[in-house]
């Protein structure tokens, strides 16, 4: 019989209780039991790269991963020269920051441009180059495929497979692949795809969040909280762990109902939703 | 060098320009030389049945389609039972307006269900009684995929694969599919899946509209106007043509704004887009 919490692999993406500063998100982690936070950018930023690392380290955080890199599609040498540098810069701050994993979201269609194979060669252009650096850096880049509705402006990758396609060019220190619930729950292909990412190591993280209707306006931020909508996610959990997984478990949602509300409480939601449905 | 217009395959689907009434939109046909329109089975109740299939006999327009038949998800027998009902009458009603196609839109999961693969297999269930049914009265039924943002609930169908992983199991002269670029655009392996329904003659319909963001709330009314969004028409158009289908191509738009202006004007539009992109 189990005397454990049944948080033991929860990890809270910091983007699920955004509301909250860091301080308190690390607080509140501490005093739930919450072994590990997915960071962002931009709020590790304005709290300050070393001061973030020294908080989270200070508290026994693990740092499941940082989001996000990627945006690899521009044809303008410039803007893609740009976007390599802030990748590299990217991977210089989860190093810091003691995380193995960059998510990368990879971005969408250049403004006018209707072809999504040579989008999707840009991506592994990028990849040739950011690959060795991220390793060298302890780094692993994990391309996340973002739901085909995200296809045109956002990421053109948009299924596992295509996400496999491209990271299995690459060693898999070097490139592997989100799997995230919200993302590929419609995709009966996913499952084996799932194994396949498996087989070569490539599932550097997993994220869960809840797929609920009617999608809001831009369709980003309907993320529903886990148990509130149509996936299964013992039957995901399943998968990646046949597949080898072990890892921690994050929970990204964005929802702006959720953040309206109270950051402590949302965060003690979060971890009782994640063990009545992922523990 | 051609004379045509461009037209000669085009048709209008009746949803595209639903603030035209069905006299106004067989007199815009007949006007710019539209030869074929789409029907919906609502706004041809409301003129009536057999009045539309007279009106648009008279004006010697085709109809493509009738949409739509569908919604076979549920599970509660007397649910079930209805829908078969009503896709029987849907039949008749194809049968009496003189178009082969009936297009099905197949349901999403039922209230508080996560079982996407149970989903699917009722959905054959209703096509093994319904299939022979529609043969027998010359019709065809044509399962389209919808874009996996609606999967929850609207089409547990998302991909072409999908689809024809269901049409195969039947007579293509009972069962094959609808290809809609709006749909499937993102999908690297509907070429494939096209190639695959062109094979055993299952492309019983061919659907044009752009993808445009952002998404409307609830994404339904978010179809873009050919030729103001991401999707390469020529490109499918291509695709269904090596597949061998050389039918007529229904321009289909939901859009929120697009409906608030003149219908006339809107037909007008939609026809110089399609020749300009699709002719």
């Amino acid at each position: 019989m189990s005397t454990g919490t049944g948080l033991e692999r929860f990890s809270i993406n910091q983007m699920t209780v955004k509301q909250l500063s860091l301080p308190e998100l690390v607080d509140g982690c501490t005093e739930l039991g919450i072994p590990g936070v997915g960071l962002w950018r931009e709020p590790v930023a304005e709290y300050g790269l070393e001061a973030t690392a020294k908080l989270v380290r200070d508290a026994g955080l693990a740092v499941t991963t940082l989001c996000r890199g990627g945006f690899f599609t521009a044809i303008d040498p410039a803007e893609r020269a740009a976007a390599l540098a802030d990748n590299r810069k990217a991977i210089d701050e989860a190093a810091t920051l003691g995380t193995d994993t960059l998510v990368l979201v990879s971005g969408g269609l250049p403004s006018g441009s209707k072809d999504l194979h040579g989008a999707r060669e840009r991506i592994a252009d990028a990849l040739s180059e950011l690959g060795p650096y991220a390793a060298a850096n302890g780094v692993r880049l994990a391309i996340e495929p973002l739901h085909p509705m995200f296809a045109s402006d956002r990421c053109v990758v948009s299924t596992l497979s295509q996400a496999l396609d491209i990271a299995e060019r690459f060693p898999a220190e070097q490139v592997g692949v989100t799997v995230d619930t919200y993302h590929i729950w419609w995709d009966d292909t996913a499952p084996a795809a799932i194994a396949r990412a498996g087989a070569t190591g490539r599932i550097h993280t997993f994220q869960l969040a809840d797929w609920i209707t009617p999608l809001p306006q831009g369709v980003l931020t309907g993320r529903g909280q886990i148990g509130d909508g149509a996936i299964d996610m013992r039957e995901w959990k399943a998968y990646v762990e046949a597949a080898g997984y072990t890892g921690p478990i994050e929970v990204e949602l964005f929802n702006d109902e959720l953040w309206a509300g109270d950051g402590r409480a949302l965060l003690a939601q979060t971890a009782r939703r994640f063990v009545e449905h992922a523990a």
